[in-house]
């Protein structure tokens, strides 16, 4: 069994800021970002992670009042009660047997919910899967390691159970910390090690599913990564043989949102994908963690 | 399909507050609290969730290294990255399939992480579930309505996905401001909102589930209730028809402990329960939310 992917938005800020903003306060440069990272720009959210979600939520067109479930994915909530997929739900007017949960797995939250919808509903239930994160509220920005890393974002899709290809992989890894955040503090990352473990782990990992499905790379029609760092995704795209232009990306746009990256691909791609193909989601970061998805569209 | 309790345990802080510590700086009497709330005594813990959950975990005598799946339920949580349940993998050096989530539904989300785990799992495979709250964080210490009435804890429970009897009921209502958390602030409740919900709407879910199993409330041989406040509990019980010696409660002893309540109720009485008796829990608390199983032991 396996989900069908109805409708997908990405929440709007529309106020980019590129690279130069950076070298106003940090000892770095455009180009050095840009060829380090293949970040362009990022956004930088006014509000809280809780009313991007709101205003995501009122883009859905399919009636949300019939939902099983909603889950919002985010390592960056400061609202916690009622919890975020409540709000949202409030927000709907939704079923009231509708489970709301709040869930964080950092940057492999979305595809984590996406598991989790699958398992719990029943065929032809819907539920409304979406990631909020504001990580400027989290970013040190005088560590020029990660102040020119990170981006905020919200994206969701409205998935029903149908009974199409669906094989999930999730691992997870010592974190020796390599990946931190406590509060009131600001994200440290021991790039290094993230690194590392992204281009094996990753690459293992989708390997898994696709020798389980008697699949080889280049069967693969649309792939999405974790949108975490240029060099990690091409790494990923040569080790697996995938077609570099099944992949889609947006990391030049957003920068990496955490649980928001896959999300937002999908809603800016939505009408790219096609009945049947094979398509690989694959979030990865904090925990360590992966989890990683083989679908049929 | 259900879930076996394999072992349950709960975090000793032991160091309990009776009510006359209010007397000092709040206007109110011991008297006044436990004639209001039923709570005589309740814990604060000197180390965060985080800690407290790997305390918790030590105390698990069953291999961990096997599970295919690890809740923390809390509402509270200051470690953001990684997420506590994939601290708690690390400490474990579990299998590394485990998935590891975090989740927020507030009072109900130990609850909501059963019912996640039961539909996650295969027969036979297991999960660990635990809720880890330091909610004394969030406490307005001069608020005399909220202070007396929440305590810290963290319990948690293996579980194997076996065969027998599991019914889930899942209700949301409009939160309408009744009981709110933001960060850098403290907990608000509208009491009056909570308690007409509690006992309308808990009632009507526990209803809903012994009514589709052509059960009556004087069949229920053990009833766990989140421990919100002896009122609603004795409310509940009288609604419901359920015999008062059949339902376990702590609340006098650590007052409420939003997600952590119910696991703390299993650990201290797992010995008591039989086989195949019919068990009810229910959680119940923000957004407004509420999840109820009815299980065979």
């Amino acid at each position: 069994m396996g989900l069908k992917f109805i409708e997908a938005h990405k929440f709007d800020i529309d106020d980019f800021l590129d690279n130069s903003y950076f070298e106003k306060f940090l000892d770095t440069s455009s180009e050095w970002i840009e060829k380090r990272t293949g970040i362009f720009t990022r956004q930088f959210s006014n509000c809280g992670n809780d009313l991007m979600a709101l205003d995501l939520a009122k883009k859905f067109k399919n009636p949300m009042q019939d939902l099983d479930l909603i889950i919002c994915a985010s390592f960056t909530s400061k609202r916690r009660m009622p919890s975020i997929s409540s709000l949202v739900r409030d927000e709907l007017g939704g079923n009231k047997h509708c489970l709301c949960l709040d869930i964080n797995l950092a940057c492999a939250g979305f595809a984590a919910g996406l598991i989790i919808a699958e398992s719990y509903l029943d065929k032809g239930r819907r539920a409304y899967i979406f990631a909020s994160e504001k990580i400027s509220d989290y970013m040190d920005m005088t560590d020029r390691r990660t102040a020119i890393l990170f981006g905020d974002g919200a994206g969701g899709v409205l998935v029903e159970k149908n009974d199409k290809l669906w094989e999930t992989d999730i691992a997870s890894f010592p974190h020796e910390d390599s990946l931190n955040l406590d509060e009131n503090s600001f994200i440290t990352m021991d790039g290094k090690k993230v690194y590392r473990f992204a281009v094996e782990e990753v690459s293992n990992s989708i390997r898994r599913l696709l020798n389980k499905n008697n699949l080889r790379g280049e069967d693969v029609d649309k792939l999405i990564l974790h949108q975490a760092n240029e060099r990690i995704i091409n790494q990923l795209i040569a080790r697996l043989g995938i077609n570099k232009n099944n992949s889609l990306q947006n990391l030049e746009k957003y920068g990496n949102t955490s649980a928001a990256s896959i999300p937002l691909v999908i809603a800016e791609n939505i009408d790219l994908f096609k009945d049947k193909e094979k398509v690989i989601l694959s979030g990865f970061g904090a925990g360590l963690s992966l989890a990683s998805i083989l679908m049929e569209w």
